[in-house]
C-alpha cells in the first residue's frame, strides 16, 4: 500500500446480523455527522444530563452514579471491576461464559482474589445455585453475566440482590447484550453494578460503555483504602466531570454522546417495553424460521436470549464457509463460535436496528439457498 | 427535564479555538455517518492496516507497535506509562506544565516510582538538563511532553533520544498537542513511546489515543515479570487485535476508526510539512495581531508551540467575561488557563482544521471590539 492510492471510504453495505457491533441507526448516523461543542461548552453539559436521564431510564434506574465511560464494553467491566474491588478483596465469578472468564481474567489484573464457580456453558444460575455460592465464599462482590454473548443465554436476576446483599455482598451484572433490549432493572432486581455496551441492542457505534452504580456500591468504592490502579477508569474522578462539579478529567468525545444520546432517545420514543417486546417477536419469528430448516437453537427457549441466538452448526457443514458466503454473496454477517462453543455455533444478533423482522427474513431465506 | 421534551439535536455552530476538541473537518464528519462493518471483517481489517499505515507516516516512524487506542488522549498516556513500567520502576518526569504533572500523578497509580524534575511553567528542558537529570535519577523511562497544553510550549527533542540511551532509559514523549500540526519525528529523535490524541491536530473527535512504541521500547514491555494491571490498555493484547494475529480483545469503534483514517488520509494529502508549515504561518499571524491589540504571548517565541498560544489576561480584565462573550455573542470558544495560569491566560488552539487565516481574523476582530 502507498499512501497515494488510499481510496474514499466505501465500505460494502453489510447487514449485521453478528454479536456486535449491530446496524447504527440511520438517525444515530446523522448525529454523528454534526460539528462539536467545546466539553465545558454549556450547550454540551446539557446535553450530558440529558444523555445520563435518558440512560437511568434505560437501565430501570435512579442511581446517581450513572454515566458513559469513554471506552468500549471492555471498558465498562473493567471501570466496575477495578472500582468496587481493591486489590486482595473477593470477587465470585458465576460463569457459564466467555465474558465471565473474561471477568476473571480483567479482575485477576488488579490484584483482586477471584473464585469462579462454573456450570456448564449456557446454563444459567438458579436462585439457590447463587446463594450457596455466596454463602460459601462470602465475596465483597457477586458477578454475573445477565446476557451471555457467547453463549445467547439470558441470566435471571430476580431476587438476586436480596441475596447478595443477605450476605453481605454486592450484585454485579454484565448488561453489555441486554442493556435497550432485553427485560433489564437494576432497581427492582437490587443491582449494585452493571457496565454495557453501546454498539449491541441501543443501536450505536461501540466507544462508550455505559455504567451505573448503586448508593450502596458507591459507599464500597469510597470507602476504599486506595483509589483505584486505573486512572482513566476511576468513577469518582469521572463523576466530577459528568457530577455538578464539571471538573476536567478526559475529553469525553462529543461524536460518541451526540451518538448514545441520540440511540437513547430512539429507545424512549419507542417505549422501553415495545422495545423488549419487538426483540422477543423478532426472535421467535427467526427461532420458527430455523425450526423450518432443520436448524436449532442451542440454547432452550426458557432461557434465550432474544438478542443473540446461538445456532447449531449442523453436521458436516464448514460453518466458516457458510459465514464466508453469508458475507461475500449476501452482504450479511453472522458471528463464529467463541470458546467452548468455537465451530460449534453461529451467533446471530438481533439488536437494537438490526431487529428487524424483515433482516431476519432475509438471513433465513440465504440460509436456506446456501444450505440446501 | 421529562423524557418527552428532549429535543432534536441542533448545537449552535461554534468555532472551536480552545484547547481541545478542534473543530472537525467536514470530510471526517461525513466519514462518520457512515454505516458499520464488522470488526472482524476482511473490509475492515484492511482499513485498519490503512489507518496504522498513515499513523506511522504521521508520527514519522517505522515502529511496527504503532495503533490508536481507544480511549482519549489519557487513555493513551495511561497505556504507555503502564506498559513500559512495571510496579516499582522508575519514570522520571521532566515537568513545565499540567500534563506533565498528569504523567506523574496516572503513574503514581500503577505503583510506578516516579521522580519529577520541575522547571518554571513554560520553559523547556535543554538537553544539558535533561541529561542532568537522567544521569542523576538513572530512570527505566524519562517523561517529556513535546507539546504542553497548559502552557503553549514546545520542548525540543533532537538529540534527546540519545541522551536517554546512553544512560539506558527510554524516551517518552507526550504528543497530543503536536501530532499532525507541529513538526514531530519520533525515529530520527529516538523516542521510543508516544501517545497522542485525535481531537487536536489532526481534526478528528475525541476517542481514539494512537500511541507508538519503539522496538527497544517494545522489548522492555515483553521482558515485564507481570502484565500491565489495566487489561484494557495491554499494548500486547491490543496488537494481537491490530497486528497479523486478529484476535478479539474488545470491539473497536469502526466509527472512530473511519474518522481517523479520514483524517490522516487528510494529512498526507496536504503534506506533513505543509501542514506543519500552515500551523506555523497562522500562529505568527495571529501573534502579530495580538500585538496590534496590546496582548502578549505567555511564552516567548523561540518556543512557543503554534497549535496553541497562551495569551497574558491583560490587567483588570475579567477573563471569564470575555470567554463568555465570545460564545455568547461570535460563537466562539477559547479556553481558560488551568493550574497554575489559571486565571492567568487564555488559551487558544489553531489545531487540524481550526487553523485557518479565516478563524483568527474572526477572534482578532471580536476580541477588539470586547476589549477596547
Amino acid at each position: 500500500m502507498t499512501l497515494d492510492i488510499l481510496t474514499d471510504l466505501n465500505p460494502s453495505p453489510r447487514l449485521l446480523l453478528g454479536p456486535g457491533p449491530s446496524a447504527v441507526h440511520p438517525r444515530v448516523l446523522r448525529a454523528m455527522s454534526t460539528p462539536l461543542l467545546g466539553y465545558m461548552d454549556p450547550e454540551f453539559l446539557k446535553l450530558m444530563d440529558e444523555t445520563v436521564a435518558l440512560l437511568r431510564h434505560t437501565f430501570q434506574t435512579a442511581n446517581t452514579l450513572t454515566l458513559p465511560v469513554s471506552g468500549t464494553g471492555m471498558a465498562g467491566m473493567e471501570t466496575v471491576l477495578a472500582n468496587l474491588l481493591a486489590p486482595g478483596e473477593k470477587l465470585l465469578v458465576c460463569s457459564a461464559g466467555y465474558f465471565a472468564n473474561r471477568q476473571e481474567e480483567v479482575a485477576r489484573r488488579h490484584g483482586i482474589e477471584v473464585v469462579r464457580v462454573d456450570k456448564p456453558w449456557g446454563r444459567p444460575f438458579s436462585a439457590a445455585e447463587f446463594e450457596a455460592a455466596v454463602q460459601q465464599h462470602r465475596p465483597k462482590v457477586a458477578a454475573l453475566v445477565h446476557a451471555e454473548t457467547s453463549t445467547g443465554a439470558v441470566q435471571p436476576l430476580e431476587g438476586f440482590g436480596d441475596i447478595a446483599h443477605r450476605h453481605g455482598a454486592l450484585l454485579l451484572i454484565d448488561t453489555v447484550t441486554s442493556l435497550g433490549g432485553v427485560p433489564l432493572k437494576i432497581d427492582e432486581w437490587g443491582v449494585d453494578a452493571a457496565y454495557s455496551g453501546t454498539q449491541k441492542c441501543l443501536g450505536c457505534p461501540p466507544g462508550l460503555a455505559p455504567v451505573t452504580i448503586s448508593d450502596r456500591a458507591r459507599a464500597a468504592i469510597q470507602a476504599r483504602p486506595t483509589p483505584p490502579d486505573a486512572w482513566y477508569f476511576d468513577l469518582e474522578l469521572l463523576y466530577k466531570y459528568w457530577g455538578p462539579d464539571r471538573a476536567y478529567h478526559h475529553t469525553v468525545s462529543g461524536t460518541l454522546v451526540y451518538a448514545l444520546r441520540e440511540g437513547l432517545r430512539l429507545v424512549a420514543e419507542e417505549g422501553l417495553e415495545n422495545r423488549w417486546t419487538r426483540h422477543a417477536a423478532n426472535a421467535d419469528y427467526f427461532c420458527q424460521g430455523l425450526a423450518e430448516l432443520d436448524l436449532t437453537p442451542y440454547i432452550e427457549p426458557a432461557h434465550r436470549l432474544p438478542s443473540l441466538i446461538t445456532v447449531r452448526v449442523p453436521n458436516g457443514v464448514d460453518e466458516a464457509a457458510v459465514r464466508a458466503k453469508l458475507r461475500d454473496i449476501y452482504n450479511l454477517e453472522i458471528g463464529a463460535g467463541i470458546g467452548s462453543l468455537k465451530g460449534q455455533v453461529w451467533r446471530v444478533g438481533l439488536m437494537g436496528y438490526s431487529s428487524r423482522r424483515e433482516n431476519l427474513t432475509l438471513l433465513l431465506g440465504a440460509l436456506r439457498e446456501i444450505l440446501k
